[in-house]
């Protein structure tokens, strides 16, 4: 698949520049067992994420990640490397799917290929951009997918 | 609407506590300014979240919390107070929608209705649960609304 790259200045993007079958790939992320259990302990403390001997026990043999820390840790790369600096509010996502656990210390890449791109009629400066987003584990299988929506502005005139 | 209640101990909460119609009021949260900004420095850093300045000049008149951080709220109540103790990993969660701003001092309430609730054929000591989740301001208008899917154990025979 061809990767595409953007401005580098995350101010400098603009609708026009997320074309659909663009290819983004935005880099990579990793969590430590101490950060899984930090993150989860503040705002999903499920025996799973937080309880090492419960989820040593278990089938999964240690905690996992909460799936909204894997989507945190995700949210990051795409602030960092996808979206504009200078943002709108998303308005939702479709379709978020935990396919695969992720356990400490498994690097995920992450990549996003847009998949529709609609400039809108009623507010002629910006489009709506749907992608597909996925996170993938070192062998490159998906742990998590999702398919958000994005308003972005689009290109100044002149 | 009625209200159901859960077995106050969430290691007693079994796949049959969750029918079909049930609603539950999993509680209150509300952010400062200042863990809007942590949060969203760490996890989702674009400038409607993160920068002061940058936020007062804008149609929204001040930092707004990511969207994640909102969901990552919800869901400490969503652990606390809806799931059991003892969970099994969610295989995802369809339409995420963010409907409007949320800002420092708001107070959000989350409340969780069952909207199917159907037993594993291939493995009968589970069931999927599918709710729909919504988080409302104190004018009880939603701010953001989903809709998770989670395996929830049976309750042992005898």
């Amino acid at each position: 698949m061809p990767t595409n790259s953007l401005p580098a200045d995350p101010a400098h993007r603009y609708f026009e520049d997320y074309p659909v079958g663009a290819v983004f790939d935005l880099g990579t992320f990793c969590f430590s067992e101490a950060e899984i259990i930090e993150f989860a302990t503040r705002y999903d403390p499920q025996a799973m994420h937080i309880d090492r001997e419960w989820a040593a026990r278990g089938p999964l043999g240690g905690v996992i990640a909460s799936g909204w820390h894997t989507i945190a840790g995700m949210m990051r790369l795409v602030a960092d490397n996808f979206l504009p600096g200078n943002g709108l509010p998303s308005p939702g996502i479709d379709e978020v799917r935990w396919l695969l656990p992720v356990r400490p210390g498994d690097t995920l890449s992450v990549r996003a290929t847009v998949t529709d791109a609609r400039r809108s009629r009623s507010r002629p400066d910006r489009g709506l951009m749907t992608s597909h987003v996925e996170v993938l584990n070192a062998s490159g299988n998906p742990v998590l997918t999702m398919k958000p929506m994005n308003f972005i502005r689009c290109r100044p005139a002149g």
